[in-house]
C-alpha cells in the first residue's frame, strides 16, 4: 500500500518552494478573507477593502478605451460589423489584421513571434518613439511582458566556468524579477537604488553589488526598470548613459524593463535604446532586451495579456535558441496581438476615432497627473512619511517610519516590520498595500508600494485612510 | 574595445540549444519560402503549398463557432450589446462573465488561476463527463493548454539522490514534450506506442522503457496522449487501467494529455481520472494532471490561448508552489478564458443559440467523420502505406515505405529518409507534411504526421498528391 504521494515538498524542484510574489501574496489573500467577512457582515471599522496592490488600470475603475474594444469586437465578430455602429477606421483596422490572420479568424494560431502586422507596427512605433530604425524581426510578442521577460531570463540560467550566473536587480524591484530568477536558479546580485537622491542608479553601488556577486557568482546581465516598479522614478539620460557605460565596462546584457514609458507625468523617457544609439560604439553594438506591454500604458489591458520585447542584436546562434524555445509555446494570444496594434498605431487626428479617442486619453492623463500630485502631496506631509517625487508608473512607493515599539510587536508575530505595518492598516482601515518587504528596501528603512490610479473620492478616503492611521499606530507604539 | 556579444552559444543556457519543434521548424520554413516564390512567378510544378504541418481547425477553413464569438465580442465591447442583434443568451453569458470581472472589464486581471466562474464551469463539464467530482479549485487555466504542461513538467525538474529526473513520453510523441523536457533538463524515458496493435500502450515496453531510464535517472511521471497525437488513437478503457496499476506500481505521476477528447469519431472517450476512480483504492488516490484546451474539441480556438490542468490530490505544499509559481505570470488571457467557458457550456436545447450552435457542430463533426474514413482508405490503398484505424484527433500519421536506395539519397543530404521524402513531397506537389522524425518512430520505420481538416476538395487534392508522388517516388528510387 503505497502511502505516500509521488510528488512532494522533498522531490518537487525546489527552486520552486522560493518563488515569492508579494503582489498576489498573503496580504491580498488575507484582503479578500476580509471581503468575505464583510459579505457575511461581520463587524468591521469600515465598509469595504481597497485594493491598492496591484497595478491593473481598469480594476482601479478606468474605462477601456473604445478603439481597442471596438476592434477586438470586429476581429472577434465580423458579422457584427453590418449591425453595430462602429467607425470606418475601426472597420479598416480590422480588416487589416484579419488580412494577417489565416483564413481571417484570431482563432488561427499566429506565428510563434506574433502576427507580421502587428511587429511591423511595434517596429514603426519604435523608429517613432526613438528615430532609430527598427526592425519586425527584432520584435518578439508575448503573453504580457511578464511571459518575454521569463523567456529572455531563461537564457542565462546556465554555470559559466564553474559559478552559477547572476542577474544585477535593483532594490527595490518589481518582484517578477525575484520570483523568476528564483524559479530559474539564477543569482540575485541586488543594486540600491538611491532613495535620498530621487532613487538614480548610482555607478559605484553598481559596482559593489558587481564585485561583492562577483565572489561566488558570474554576473551577466543587469535589469534596470525605468519608470521604475515600484517607485516611480524616470532616469535622467546622464543617469542611463553611466549605467550603459557600466554595463559595457563589466560585459553585462541590460534588460530595460521599460513598460511604463508612456505612465509619465512630465519629465522626458529615454529608451535604453535610444542612449545606446546615440552614444555611438562601441555601445550601439551592444545587446539589447528592452521591454514594452499593453498591459501599461495608456491602453492599460492587463487582462488581454500582450506585450513584446525587442531583441537587439542577439548572436544568431542565441536568437535561434531563443527562437526555437519560443515556438514549443506556439504563439501569443491574437486578440492580445489585436489590442496591441492599436496601443502601438492609435487613431490621429482626422480619422472618424480620435475625437473619442483623444477625450479618453486626456482623462487618463488627468488621472494619473492628478494622483501623482496628491500622492506625493499627501504622503510628504504626514509626520513620519517620506516620498519622493513621483515621475510616473502608477504607484508610490513611501517610506515609514515605525517606532521601535511596532518593531518588536512585529518580531513577536514573525512579520518584518513593514508587513505588521500594512497588515495593522489592512485590519483597521481596509486599505491593501504591499509591504516593502515584497520589493525590497535599504536594511532600516520601511515602505509600502500603493497604486494610486483609483477615482478621486476613493483615492482621497486612501489617502485620509494612511493619514488617520499612521497618527493611531505612532500613538499605540511610541 | 569589446568584440564579442555578451550572450554566446557557448554561455547561453545549454539546454535551449536542443529544444526542437518539428511542427514549426524547417520544412514549415521552407514551405514559406515556396509560398514566397510562387508568389514571385517562380515556375513550380503546383500553383500553391498545402500547409497539413499543424494541429490549426481555423486554418483549414473550420468556421468559428457563432455563439463564442459573440460572447467574445460583446465581453471586449458591451456597448455593442445595444445596437447589434445578438441572442438573449449571449448577452445573458456575457453578463454572467463581466459579474466575475473586476469592474466588468476583460482588461482587469483575473486571479492567476483564471476566474472563479471559469474555473467553476470547468468542474462542472468534467462532473457531467466524468460522473466524478470535481473542484473548481483544482482546475488551473492558463494560456494554452503547452503552457500548463510546461508548468507541471516544471515541478519535476530536480534531480533525486543524485539521479536527474526522468519523464515517459511515448513514441510517436507531440513534440512539446521532447521540447519542454530539453528546456527543462528533464531526461526523456520513451516508450514505444506499438503501431501493429492499434497504438496501444503494451504494459511490457511500459516496464522496459522504465528500467532502462532507470539505470542513469530517476523515473518520475508518465505523459500519455489520449486520444493520440500524431496516432490518433483512443484508448481503451482496458489499455487505461494497465497504465495506471503500472504507474502505480512504480510511483509515477501521470500527466493525461486528453487535449483531443470532444474529436473522437466512434470509440468511447475514459478520462484517467474516471478510470482512476471507478478502479478505486489505491489507484484513486493517486495524484494526476490532466490537461485540456480551447484551441481543440469542437471550438477549435487555437489562436485565443485558453485550456487548463485539472491537479488532482497534490500535497498542499507541491501545490502552494505550483501556484506561487504561476502567480508569477499573473494570470491567462481573460478574452481567451471566456472562450473556454463557452466551450464548457455550450448552448443548449431551448436556448436561443441552440440550433445555430447544433448545425455548426453537426458540420465540425461531420468533417471529422469524413476526413478520418477517407485518410484511413486512401493511405491503406497506396502500395507501400500503411495507416491504423483514426479514431479521433485531427491528424493521420500513416507508415511509408521507403526504398534503401531513397535512404541511401537521404543519407547523403544529411537528411532522415522521412525527411527527404516529406522535403521531396513538398518540393514537388506543395503538401507540406511533417516528418516522422520530429514525432519518434520506431527505427527501421518511416511516418509523416498530417492535418486530415482541410476543406474537400483541398482534402482530396491533397489526397491525390500523396498517392501521386509516392508512386513516382518509388519509380524513381526502386
Amino acid at each position: 500500500m503505497k502511502l505516500e504521494a509521488s510528488l512532494t515538498a522533498e522531490n518537487i524542484n525546489q527552486k520552486l518552494l522560493s518563488v515569492e510574489y508579494a503582489v498576489r501574496g498573503p496580504i491580498l489573500q488575507r484582503a479578500q478573507a476580509i471581503e468575505r467577512e464583510l459579505e457575511k457582515g461581520v463587524p468591521k471599522p469600515f465598509t469595504r477593502v481597497v485594493r491598492a496592490n496591484i497595478g491593473d488600470c481598469h480594476a482601479l475603475g478606468q474605462k477601456p478605451f473604445t478603439f481597442i474594444r471596438q476592434v477586438l469586437a470586429l476581429a472577434a465578430c465580423p458579422e457584427l460589423a453590418a449591425a453595430a455602429a462602429v467607425p470606418e477606421d475601426v472597420k479598416q483596422r480590422v480588416q487589416e489584421i484579419r488580412d494577417d490572420c489565416i483564413q481571417g479568424s484570431v482563432g488561427a494560431y499566429s506565428p510563434s513571434a506574433g502576427l507580421s502586422l502587428v511587429r511591423t507596427r511595434v517596429a514603426q512605433f519604435l523608429e517613432a518613439r526613438d528615430g532609430v530604425p527598427a526592425s519586425a524581426d527584432d520584435v518578439h510578442l508575448g503573453s504580457g511582458a511578464s511571459d518575454v521577460i521569463k523567456a529572455v531570463l531563461t537564457m542565462f540560467a546556465e554555470q559559466v566556468d564553474g559559478k552559477p550566473s547572476a542577474v544585477m536587480i535593483p532594490v527595490p524591484q518589481y518582484p517578477l524579477f525575484s520570483g523568476t530568477l528564483s524559479e530559474l536558479g539564477l543569482v540575485r546580485a541586488d543594486y540600491q537604488l538611491a532613495e535620498e537622491q530621487a532613487w538614480a542608479l548610482q555607478p559605484h553601488e553598481l559596482e559593489r553589488a558587481y564585485l561583492q556577486a562577483s565572489e561566488a557568482a558570474r554576473v551577466r546581465a543587469i535589469v534596470v526598470i525605468n519608470p521604475g516598479n515600484p517607485t516611480g522614478q524616470v532616469l535622467t539620460r546622464e543617469n542611463i548613459e553611466e549605467v550603459i557605460k557600466f554595463a559595457y565596462r563589466r560585459d553585462l546584457f541590460i534588460l530595460a524593463d521599460e513598460v511604463y514609458q508612456e505612465n509619465i507625468v512630465s519629465k522626458p523617457f529615454h529608451s535604453f535604446k535610444k542612449v545606446m544609439h546615440e552614444m555611438g560604439a562601441p555601445y550601439s553594438g551592444m545587446e539589447l532586451a528592452s521591454f514594452v506591454t499593453c498591459s501599461k500604458g495608456w491602453a492599460a489591458e492587463c487582462g488581454l495579456r500582450a506585450g513584446f520585447v525587442e531583441l537587439l542584436r542577439l548572436q544568431p546562434r542565441v536568437a535561434a535558441a531563443f527562437r526555437s524555445a519560443r515556438a514549443v509555446m506556439q504563439c501569443p494570444t491574437v486578440l492580445g496581438q489585436c489590442a496591441l496594434d492599436c496601443a502601438m498605431k492609435r487613431p490621429v487626428p482626422g480619422e472618424p476615432s480620435y475625437p473619442q479617442f483623444a477625450a479618453e486619453l486626456a482623462a487618463v492623463r488627468r488621472v494619473l497627473a492628478d494622483r501623482t500630485a496628491t500622492a506625493y502631496h499627501t504622503f510628504n506631509t504626514i509626520p513620519g512619511y517620506f516620498c519622493n517625487p513621483i515621475d510616473g508608473s502608477m504607484f508610490a512607493y513611501p517610506r515609514v517610519e515605525i517606532p521601535e515599539r511596532a518593531q518588536a510587536a512585529a518580531r513577536e508575530l514573525g512579520l518584518s516590520p513593514d508587513e505588521f505595518y500594512c497588515l495593522r492598516l489592512l485590519e483597521e482601515t481596509g486599505v491593501c498595500v504591499i509591504p516593502g518587504t515584497g520589493f525590497g528596501q535599504r536594511a532600516g528603512t520601511f515602505h509600502f508600494r500603493t497604486t494610486i490610479l483609483h477615482p478621486r473620492d476613493e483615492f482621497q478616503h486612501m489617502m485620509d485612510c494612511f493619514r488617520r492611521f499612521h497618527q493611531t499606530f505612532l500613538e499605540n507604539y511610541s
